[in-house]
């Protein structure tokens, strides 16, 4: 998707990319065949490019540090790519700079003391820790959500033998989650979207409402959080900030320091893609209009389904729907694409994400179903 | 954005093009290279594809037909591109047929029998006669807008002298000048979007208003002309007909049997875009809603200028302008891109519109300035 906005512009991409096969390579301006986790790729990418830029945060963040080192102009920066890539790291950060996050616990030390430190988390929040991998995570993978101490205890052993970082944290589970979205220019210029309303089953995000139940004091105080965010990373290009709804404001649940899945309403639902933002902002161009273009929007990820029937034509048949698929082959829960609808009331464009969600093979869980 | 449009739907394409430098080769899923005129090179394309299509009618239409007959799904068809690269075969069928175009005579005999139809069409309708080559116009290439008869004249002699087929008609200049867009499907089902009103500068669209002056009676009429012309030549895919406004209604004066110019407002301004519906009408897949997504739009061709120094950082300073740039190298008079702006007042779209076209270097004629 951010090829097709760079396409729009005149941009021209060269893509890294792992597999020739890769779905990106079918809308690349050009490709480079290789790993994002391999150094000397990475500085084969950047010898082609004015700018390198990330759709995901699995990079050698030491290669992306040497590229810098060696002049290259890379965007955003393997500082703020640290945050969204290591959570340890990025807790730490956050905490000290007084951006909200969860009651946390670093485990890195020995199994004893981080057992210990698990415990305590524990006692002090009144309920089971959540554990997390400080690396590598992604759509849920890498977080364990315990319903007992002894399960988490489990978890934060098998992960701290194999000398993997854990990071603990207090669960955040009585409100709705919520994502603000920004896009950040070298200079500081910041534009921001309307926050929205994510649906997680399972850590992974199903369903993104806009406005949602996402009020405008709870709005206007996640994306300022995310500014702060951006601010404080010195974010150069899209920043999405997930984020639990507490009693106290917005918290920080996870960053992405990319284009990010609860913003991919934005093609349809505002002025301006946050893949054009992404790419303008990258690029130290002035950031377009983030307005919304309809007064509700719904967007709903379509996904791999075991002895599901995927039906381009029965999709298609939701005349209002717009259908995006990566061209990436299907697997049972391997995300596909996406599915948007955007008009006034939030319950019909929703049950229309959904039946079209649906007609390309998506497995439908039963409250989705039931809210819309 | 045919190939954009198609990476949405996850649709792999394959481009056939004359040069590897060209624009569309940078968002193509995969490239063959080799001329639209060349049959050999139609052939190699066709057996890469399930579905052959056009973003130009400057083929070999003999070529074309021989894919027909080996097999090859080619959409729209011979018989239907046939009507918009030939302009003496389409003004014979459509009178035919009974659809409206303007008075008109066949100049392919000699040329003293050429000349004396000239004449008694220019004393037929009292005015000097528009001279057209019947083949490889575009953009007002090979038309003659004569202010004298002997001018007219000269120009028949001069396309008569090469064996060129020459179409006189009646200048037509008494209203605006619109367009209509259509999609068909194979089975005949159309979609179609709300009329515009077009601006051409010497044969060369320049801005595009939706609605523009066109009232809704005027606007069903236009549609319904475009239907009857997709019904007639069996169009599968996106057809647009551009009319001069009359007393008796509307008036054919072009088709393209492909998404066209005065349809690009479609990408921001409708639900869904003539490309996307050009690929579901050939891919026989249901077509998407063609409504209207704001009250008024307006689209402006950016075009390469002489001593024009353009910024797309100045152009992207207005943040409520769509910006296309088709990744063309610029020469004076050549179309680059386009610009579109939606929004409610229809002046000041326009003006916000033409304000960043002039940003990336179109020459501004001084009546489009006086008029937004």
């Amino acid at each position: 998707m951010l090829c097709e906005a760079a396409s729009t512009l005149g941009v021209e991409t060269v893509v890294l990319a792992g597999d020739p096969e890769d779905a990106a390579t079918q809308v690349a301006g050009s490709v480079e065949l290789g790993r994002a986790t391999d150094a000397s790729a990475l500085a084969v990418l950047a010898s082609r490019c004015d700018v390198v830029t990330f759709d995901h945060e699995l990079v050698d963040l030491d290669g992306v540090r040497a590229l810098e080192v060696r002049g290259a102009v890379v965007r955003p920066s393997a500082r703020a790519l640290q945050a969204a890539a290591d959570k340890a790291h990025q807790r730490r950060a956050f905490a000290a700079a007084g951006i909200p996050v969860p009651a946390f616990a670093i485990l890195d030390c020995d199994e004893h003391g981080d057992l210990a430190a698990l415990r305590d988390l524990a006692r002090a929040c009144g309920r089971v820790p959540v554990v997390k991998s400080a690396r590598g995570g992604y759509d849920g993978r890498g977080v364990v959500v315990a319903t007992t101490l002894e399960e988490a205890e489990a978890a934060v052993r098998a992960w701290r033998a194999e000398g993997v970082v854990v990071v603990a944290e207090a669960p955040c589970d009585e409100g709705i989650e919520l994502a603000a979205l920004v896009a950040r220019r070298p200079g500081g210029e910041v534009a921001s979207w309307r926050p929205v309303e994510t649906t997680q089953v399972g850590g992974v995000c199903r369903e993104v409402r806009v406005p949602g139940r996402v009020g405008d004091d709870a709005a206007a105080g996640a994306s300022a959080l995310a500014r702060r965010v951006a601010d404080e990373l010195g974010v150069v290009g899209v920043l999405a900030v997930e984020c639990f709804e507490t009693s106290a404001g917005p918290v920080v649940n996870e960053v992405a320091t990319r284009p990010h899945n609860s913003g991919h309403w934005t093609i349809e639902g505002a002025r301006t893609s946050q893949f054009e933002n992404h790419l303008r902002a990258i690029l130290d161009l002035p950031l377009g209009s983030t307005e919304l273009l309809a007064p509700t929007v719904a967007s709903v990820n379509v996904f791999g389904g075991e002895g599901t029937s995927p039906s381009l034509e029965a999709a298609l048949a939701e005349p209002s729907a717009k259908v995006h698929l990566y061209g990436k082959a299907s697997r049972p829960g391997r995300k596909l694409g996406h599915v948007t609808v955007t008009g006034t009331d939030p319950d019909d464009v929703a049950a229309r994400a959904w039946r079209t969600a649906a007609a390309l093979g998506t497995p439908v869980p039963a409250d989705a179903a039931a809210r819309s």
